[in-house]
This record gives C-alpha cells, structure tokens and sequence, in this order.
C-alpha cells in the first residue's frame, strides 16, 4: 500500500517535494493544498488535485498518511505545523535553530494529544548536518566541530539586500574558505572567526542612476548580515542576473575532528553539493516522511526529530536487503 | 549509573576499546577478557583486570552491561559473538561483508533466546561507510554509489605480502585515485573500473641475498590481492619500516550523487582520515555499546546493525539537550 502523501504550501519546496514523489515507488500523491486560491494554481503532476488548504480543516480529516509542510520557519510553521499535527501526521523542515526547543514543545503537545507523529527540522540543515554534528560528537568525545555553508545562495541575504535603495534585483552567495576548510581538514583543530570562516558575494542589479558606491557601502556594513564578513559586490545587468543568477545552489560541510585516547587524530567530513536547496531538502523530506509513516503505523505518536529515527525507516526496502546491500 | 563495559580480546581493537572507555564518562569498564594465559597480560588501566575468557562463561553471566567482542572476521566472531549472545548483550565488528546475513542469522538466534541485544558489523566499514551508503540511497533515490577506500593500510594485503619467499616484513597501503575521486565529486556519475578506484603500494623488508625482481613479479600479479590494481613495490630497511610505517592509518570515502526529479545534481560526500584504524573502530564501537545498552534496558531483544539504531541512542546526552546543541 502507498504512503498517502499530501503537500501544504506550493512554493519552491513544495514543488520540489511534488517531482520527488515520482522518484519514491512506494508514495502516492494525493493533492496539494495551497493558501492561495486554488483555482489559480496548476499542479506540475498530472491527475494531482489542487486544493485550499482550507479542506485539510474542513470536517473529517482527509485520508493523508504524512502532510509535508512546506511553509516558512519565521512565521507560517509555528503557527501551521502544530495546527495540522492535531489533525494529521506531519513533517516540516523548520529552520530557525535557536527556536527548536519551543517549536518541539508545541508541536509534540498537539501531536501527542491527538495521536499522530510530527516530525520537525528535517532537511539538511537543520537535518543531515544535524545528524553529522551528533554522530561527531558519539564518536570522536573530545573534539571539536565545524559547519561551513556554501558554496551557495542565501535568500535571507538575498532578501536583505534587496531591501537597499537604488536596488533592483539581487543575489547573495555564501562561501567557504578553502584556506580554513583545509586547515580543518588537517586534524589541527584551529579556531576560526566568523570572517575566516566564509566570505559573501553579492550580485546586484542597481536601478537606472543609483550610486553603486553607497549601495555597496550600505551592503559591506550591514549589521549581523555582512559587516562581520568580506564581502564582495558586483554590479550585473539584469539579464546577466536571470540569466547566471536563477538556481538555488547550496551545499556545505560538516567536520569534527578530535583525538583518540590513544592521542591519535580522527577526521570526520560530511559534504553536500546541491544545484537546487530546495529539491534536495524536499527529497531529504520525503524519506523522513517514509519514516513518519512507519513509526505512526507503530502506534508511536508526539514530535520526533532526525535524531529519533533509525536509519532503516528512511527506506523503502526491509531490512534484510538492506543489510546484504548497504552493511 | 555508569555502562559496565567488558572487554573480550586484547588486540589492537581490544586495547582501543580500552582507552575509549576513558573518554565517555557515563561507562565503566569491569574487566578485560583474554583468551591467552591472563597471568601473562596487564591491563594499560590500572585497577582493571585482565582475566580468562571462559570466566565469562563459567557459573552466573558476570555483571556487565554490555561486553565489546574484539576479535577476527575469518574465524573469531562467527564462533564467538553467538555463543557470548546467549549470555551477555554484546557488540562486534564483524567486517565479512558477503557472510554478514548469516552471521545475522546465528547471532539473532541466540540473542532473541536468551533475552539480549546484539549488535553486529559496528565500526566505519561496515559501520559509519553502511549508513551513509543507506542514508545516499535514501535521499537521492536515482544515483550512483562509490566507496573508495584510503589513503590506508591494509593488514590482509600486508599479510598476503609477507608470506611471500624472500620477504622478511611488508606493509601495503591502498590509496584512492584523486582523478577519480574528482570525476565522482563533479557529479558526472562515471563507470569506474577497480584499477581506476585505487592504486596499492607496497613497502617491504627482504631478507639478505632475496630478488627484489622476483618477489616484486609475484606481488604485482598475485591474484585478488594485486593482479587488478597498479601497484608500486619499495624495498626498505627494517629500521625504516619501523620508524615509517608502525601506524595502522586508513580512511576512505562514501559518496553517492544523483539527479533530483527536477534534474538537478546532488552529491553527498562523507569521508574518514583515521591516524589510527583501530582506536577509530573501538570508538565508533563504544559509541554503540551505549545504544545496545539502551534498547536492553528498553526490554528489545535480539540482533541489530546500525541501520536499527536511532542516532540519538549513541549520545549520553538527553532529547532536550541534543536538540538544542546539534539540531
């Protein structure tokens, strides 16, 4: 029997979430709910209904394994994902760290009352690094860990630059620092700055007669975003920006490295390298949702995160495959 | 209340074992099991025992929460890990990739039995290099998998050259091909032959008056071992094989890449760089001898791998606290 799966909120993860479920034989779409109106939306997928979110609501709940949120984390999925958790196992990938712990709390309260699993954060970071970062820390005890992002683009500071005066369009990429990267790499543990950790690059398509000079100043000097990182602007014509700038590259690195008790060194690295962030992740939510699945079908229930599944719900295949094919 | 940890096997992995237990404070070790004369053994602890491993087996089970077997794929473990999983929650490193569903089999037989968990094929390869083959598999379901192994040694290689005539000492080092390892991470999903993957290279001691040319020829076309690879033989003094080569350094690479539906590329990479092979293992090892420890106390019984275990069981840290610090 498929795993019923529904999509809430039809933006970029929401589509890439709709293409992934093609690429998983034991997922059945079952319709997309969206808060717009729904009659102006085209599902990519044949035969997928488009429906208001509204109807997720409205009566009985709707015959859905796992609803996979695609929604914001500054303000939709705080709101939506317990909502939803009360009527249906879900899965998010809600992204803002320092806000998990409140977010799990409310999430498991609706999810745990009302009997289904919720998980949340999955992804890839929020996630997979997630995941990187604990395994790290179980199997190198004393050692130190690194995440570094990139190469790839930020919408945050995307977003944040476009908000500058004069600015007509822009593109904000996040880089690694190959230097520190290595050094890390090395085993020698070094402490590394916020400024040599990564560097930013900014493409900008000004408007007709604005000041480059002081648009650039206004980006450098940016607090929290770019003042404490270097930064380097260019000025791209608007074709050049639809033209080289419309992917969402992303990608990134996890280390830890450490020293055995023996005093020998151990490195660890994890890496992705995504043309499209948002593709990837939904794929990454699809798996989680297999697992979602499963554990409900178990009759567990509350909010879990990737740290509470075994790695054998994330697949299709039971677990003697699994243990002739990947062990 | 600490993990009582046990120790059977007082090798290279068994002293590892040893040493790790100092670096996760939430275990004990009780005592170290041997099956030479333990008159003739002392512990690098002090105030741990070294004793006879038929100790474990004469009269009542010991007081041990989990017992860390430490011995060789070929012939140790198929015996041991089920006859000390009638009596004891165990844990081993069984590496015989092709027998692994057997080994499951006998080992799951007698831990279901007689009430305990075992888990078998812990380590990095099966191991950490498993997961990551699976997880691949699971987030980027139309991709290609590749593990290389190295830069490392390899102690069957090293002991398949040393029973060569004319050969007094040997160390061999499998390394992987940078080319390929480039061609793989680009994302172009090559065909890679075995010669392609790695090359090996071979140091080695020969006794007084041996033909280098000889033993080089029957190194370079011994079968299995060397005849698919290019190999590079050095001849070197005893005092430089000991001064050069007494580490047992390894490593390797798990990628797997792939197109999302969209047909965007995705490449994950998880790598290794292990001064010492061993203390790595024995960590990595510990690290699931607290999961094992878990899942008995929980009243789970029976064989497990990595696959079954929830990455938050490896952590001596609870829920809250992992969410908030790696999440």
């Amino acid at each position: 029997m498929a795993i019923k799966i529904g999509i809430l909120g039809y933006g970029n993860l929401g589509r890439g979430a709709e293409a992934a479920v093609a690429q998983n034989d034991d997922m059945e779409l079952v319709g997309i709910f969206t808060r717009r109106d729904p009659s102006g939306v085209q599902a990519a997928t044949a035969g997928v209904p488009v429906r208001s979110a509204d109807d997720l609501l409205a009566g009985d709940p709707l015959d859905i394994d796992v609803l996979v949120i695609c929604g914001g984390s500054a303000t939709d999925l705080p709101e939506m994902t317990p909502k939803y958790a009360a009527l249906y196992n879900v899965i998010d990938s809600f992204d803002t760290h320092a806000h998990i712990p409140q977010h799990f709390a409310t999430v498991d309260k609706e999810a745990g009352e009302n009997g289904h699993v919720a998980l949340i954060s999955s992804g890839w970071d929020p996630g997979l690094f997630s995941l990187n970062r604990l395994f790290g820390n179980c199997f190198i005890p004393q050692g130190k860990d690194y995440t570094f992002w990139g190469p790839g683009v930020s919408q945050g500071h995307s977003d944040a630059t476009r908000r500058i005066e004069g600015v007509a369009d822009a593109r904000q990429y996040t880089l690694p620092v190959e230097k520190a990267l290595d050094e890390v790499r090395s085993g020698s543990n070094p402490d590394l700055t916020t400024r040599e950790k990564h560097t930013r690059e900014v493409f900008v398509v000004a408007e007709p007669g604005a000041d480059h000079a002081a648009i650039t100043k206004e980006i450098v000097e940016m607090p929290n975003y770019f003042d404490e990182y270097d930064t380097t602007v260019h000025f791209i014509s608007q074709e050049e920006m639809d033209r080289d700038h419309s992917g969402l590259p992303h990608g990134g690195f996890v280390l830890r490295s450490g020293k055995m008790a023996s005093g020998a060194t151990s490195v660890i690295e994890y890496s992705l390298k995504l043309d499209s962030n948002p593709d990837f992740t939904s794929s990454v939510m699809l798996a989680y949702a297999r697992a979602v699945a499963r554990l409900s079908a178990e009759g567990q229930k509350g909010c879990r995160t990737v740290f509470d599944v075994a790695p054998a719900y994330l697949s299709a295949h039971e677990g003697a495959y699994l243990r002739s094919h990947f062990l």
